[in-house]
């Protein structure tokens, strides 16, 4: 009998420990599986060996149900990205070793699109030596920017965060009878879907008015204008714009108010998109205006998730497990959509090269033609993702989660 | 039979609709009073005349206790500053002028310390011409700066958003193995008692480990150590700054990153001292660091409004009508603590001149003798306040929030 490995990287979501329950409640029903480990921070956890035995310490349901809500990585996460086996044969080895070490049969990765770059090189790796380990990927991303299913675990959280927000954000803002302008930056990186999804506010308040995707040029022109024609009709302004704008010659918005630093990945931390915007309006426009960024809670608030998500979530991770048990490797757990109304999905796998290292852009059509909005057919989408209440456990107050580091 | 009018007026909050609907249910159970309006954009709307038939507005109780879930001012607000009679005569005559002209005979507004110097001012000018309206103020405001009271309406929802997300982006920011600081930027002004909030989060998960106060002088060679202290047992550090912290010599530590603008009231906007911190990390320790400002969602979460502030809050619209209605004046309603466990308080009224314009800080012996943390008293005053589950009504998993304007 074989055991089972798991590990968390990349960015936190508000849905990515419901997967690692998914894969645990797989596991515990199954009579090929023997015990259920963690790696922790992610693969860096497989290369050192820092490992915990989950389930000595997942017992019982009513621990289950916490971890599903908790927040975040509950196994921590890393941003390592594997050299080729080539380049570096030492850590490839090591981890084998360990892996085999725990006898583990199956190492399931939960992650985004760079960490599917890792599960591609394991599986591969794996194979090259003839190892029966199956390696297996499980996605995560509030970005929603994941080839190959039609979204991500974490995305609807995110979007239910990011629409709620604006929403208050409204309430907020259009008290005062005076024109002003508030500009809100929105995670997602090249891709335009969480900030896409404040237009979900819209449909109750009316606001955001204005929403700009980084799929499409920025024109501070444009926007300038954009901005005095909605004053116009109403002295409050709310408007989404994504971190990742940028102009027709590639420059990012917030470009000028970075540090320019990049991850292990080549990534910029990107953000400053709306403050550089609101020095704009205040100096072409002069009403008042403020600059808001929704930073690290859009990705965190496990208060406010969809348990729509946390449900697929689980689902996604149930799923890989299930499938490693069949001879699977190499693959990614996948969901698709069969309708919008009722909503209903189904689930699969798809080789990881599919989604390793590649980006899922919003298409061009569900943007309208004026670039500063979306279509009815990006809210149609996004609607069910948001879906449910708000069924946080709470004890004084203040939300239950749990600890397992 | 006199009617009613009632005005919001300052920052907005979570529970400053409540206090209307509390003014409401009052109202309606009274034989003394005939119609309840409300008047637009805080005093502006009594000026231009700008008002509601809210008993018209209000029907039933279900739109009741949506108004009372509801977040901001649902009434519009306003920050201006009434001159003296004897500067501005006008102003004063046409108040009185709309009020006699809608029969007004009780008027509540309901508002901060700023907005009660316009409780005082009226209630003052209504006596000097020998009017029999009486004018009273409802307390609310985030900031829990006001005099004569335990605490404030509103502040308790902010302070659980606070908390909150304290703890949320503490399962955020220690997934990642390395040295990492995360400086969170509060509201407040000059008091501190929202960035105390914080250390609710503390309980149950150890952070923020550093709070600082806008009560004591900030010195950044003491910010630097403490910080490497910290980070020396544990690479995740969570920090609570409040807007509002300066130096010794009085200048603010976000002063460097601010316009310098400023309120009627002559407040300036704060903003930018955990930006300032944060790169003053970045050049003295050089870790990962990054800065995060709660900016106006500390004020708008209706969705964590705290049940026990609402419930207070709609305590207090309540009697300050019905003290009115007995034939007080120039009084505000005020909220005493009988004992923090059980939790238990009482209500009465104060003379709104021992509120107008006095700030209410955080007492010295509440902030720990290394001014990084705050002590076990401040701990057990704020517990009761957060209190509470999470009772937002939610359509297609948004919160439901009403229109009155």
């Amino acid at each position: 009998m074989k055991n089972v490995m798991v590990a968390q990287s990349g960015g936190p979501s508000a849905a990515i420990n419901a997967t690692l329950a998914g894969i645990f409640e797989r596991a515990i029903i199954s009579q090929d599986v023997g015990t259920v480990f963690g790696a922790l921070y992610g693969i860096e956890g497989v290369i050192k060996d820092n490992i915990i035995n989950l389930s000595e310490k997942l017992v019982g349901p009513s621990v289950i149900t916490q971890l599903i809500r908790t927040p975040s990585s509950a196994l921590g996460s890393c941003r390592m990205k594997l050299n080729s086996p080539h380049d570096d044969p030492n850590t490839y080895e090591t981890i084998f070793e360990n892996l085999c070490k725990h006898n583990i049969g199956y190492f399931i990765y939960i992650g985004g699109n760079d960490s599917m770059d890792t599960v591609m090189k394991l599986a591969n790796y794996a194979k090259s030596i003839g190892s029966d380990i199956s390696i297996m990927g499980a996605p995560k991303t509030i970005d929603n920017d994941l080839c190959g299913m039609d979204h991500t675990p974490g995305f609807g959280s995110a979007a239910k965060y990011i629409c709620t927000t604006f929403l208050e954000l409204w309430y907020d803002i259009k008290v005062y009878n005076i024109p002003a302008v508030t500009i809100v930056e929105v995670m997602g990186r090249n891709a335009g879907w969480l900030t896409a999804s404040s237009a979900l506010a819209s449909l109750i308040c009316g606001a955001p008015q204005l929403i700009y995707l980084p799929e499409t040029p920025f024109e501070n022109e444009r926007f300038v204008a954009d901005v005095r024609e909605k004053l116009s009709s109403n002295p409050a302004l709310l408007i989404a714009v994504s971190e990742g704008i940028r102009y027709e010659n590639g420059t990012f918005v917030g470009e000028s108010a970075q540090s320019g630093a990049t991850d292990a990945f080549g990534h910029r931390y990107l953000s400053g998109a709306a403050k550089v915007l609101e020095s704009l309006v205040r100096k072409e426009i002069g009403c008042k205006v403020r600059s808001v960024d929704l930073s690290l809670m859009q990705r965190c608030a496990g208060h406010l998730a969809s348990t729509n998500d946390l449900s697929e979530a689980r689902m996604l991770g149930s799923v890989a497990l299930d499938r490693a048990l069949n001879g699977a490797s190499g693959e990614v757990s996948v969901i698709y959509r069969i309708s919008d109304s009722p909503y209903s999905v189904h689930y699969g796998t798809a080789p990881v090269s599919q989604i390793a290292n590649q980006e899922k852009l919003v298409p061009h059509e569900w943007i309208n033609s004026q670039r500063n909005f979306v279509t009815p057919e990006m809210i149609q989408y996004l609607t069910p993702l948001i879906g449910g209440d708000f069924g946080v456990q709470t004890s004084g107050g203040m939300p239950i989660y749990i600890d397992l580091m």
